[in-house]
């Protein structure tokens, strides 16, 4: 930390300023900090501009959907208010970006409900602190006789197992009738069988299928 | 690119401008822009404001040094203006990033020239692409016959070596008492002798010194 300071301290403020900026994003350390502000120091003012532009109406443009939370423009978000999405099947995930990583496949068409993180009780996030309660609500309010599937499509963490369970639990005392599922688990595609962790393994063989 | 476009179109407006905004960054791909910007949906909107304000006036608050042509507040810049670093000594440079590299170390007193690029017929940059004249121009000009030594630290690359060479020449026409060195060549502290290329270990045996 020290050594970063005096490296600062050594280039004009304003390049500073955006090294730290740079510094403060997940991943980015010092070098690669200064790196990207030199590279943008080349571009010209209309892409810096447009930048900044982007960043600070990021959150300013965008809500959560007050059904699913997931990030969108519009309240219920474009996946919500898609009558060609087939509202009887919801995936439960963690993060926006899982969303995408699905909708991406193109195979899902259900729609979704975003959790904003997994029970940690070592980073203090209990149920209370992830959007869990509001699940519990879809799942027996108005209009959820027509839920039938519950996927469950946390990450396969600790944290995302935690809260698998939890879930599990939670949505049958609310709704007894509901399918709840678990995204499949085993051997990813393009993986060497050779690294794969015993865990896994394990949970390829448990779950193989007749071909 | 069609892949990443689909992707985007998936996303909110907002969203998808920022994950293009990053992805115009060097070494940022599609995965870790959408990371950045994910991330960036999580912090304080007063963070996101400071960053884009630190963005756009990088270029605006900056000026390059009129005479060593570095990237600063002032012209001229703090290093060229300080009174007790050695003027007769000047150190030619690729980046302003290069600067900053000696600067850490403390142990250089003198002053600096950035040619902003190096010669690289590929990609038609030649030699007026580049701040050579202005090189040229320093060291002919008024002051300097203070002037006793350029050391040459253009990269070790091809286009480094080039521009060096083309320096070189240049400078000895242009003032014949002029020292002219080049940064010294060889095994990297910390590397492994096993691993380095036949160049390297050709300039370490001829640059060899008596211990």
């Amino acid at each position: 930390m020290k050594e970063l300071q005096n490296d600062i301290m050594k280039v004009a403020r304003p390049i500073a300023a955006l090294i730290e900026s740079f510094q403060k994003l997940p991943g980015v350390g010092p070098k690669s900090a200064q790196r990207l502000t030199y590279y943008l120091l080349h571009v010209p003012q209309t892409q810096l501009d447009d930048f900044a532009e982007n960043l600070s109406k990021l959150k300013k443009d965008t809500v959560l959907c007050s059904i699913c939370k997931n990030v969108n423009e519009t309240d219920p978000c474009s996946i919500c208010s898609d009558e060609s999405r087939d509202d009887s099947t919801i995936m439960v995930v963690e993060q926006p970006l899982d969303v995408l990583a699905f909708e991406r496949t193109g195979r899902f068409k259900g729609i979704y409900h975003v959790l904003h993180g997994a029970i940690n009780p070592l980073e203090n996030i209990g149920p209370d602190e992830i959007y869990i309660e509001d699940l519990l609500r879809r799942v027996k309010g108005q209009g959820s006789e027509n839920i039938k599937e519950i996927i469950i499509a946390t990450n396969p963490t600790m944290e995302g197992e935690a809260t698998s369970m939890y879930l599990k639990k939670q949505l049958i005392t609310v709704n007894s009738k509901l399918l709840i599922t678990r995204l499949g688990m085993g051997i990813p595609t393009g993986a060497d069988l050779e690294y794969a962790d015993e865990t896994t393994l394990n949970q390829a063989i448990e779950g193989r299928r007749e071909i």
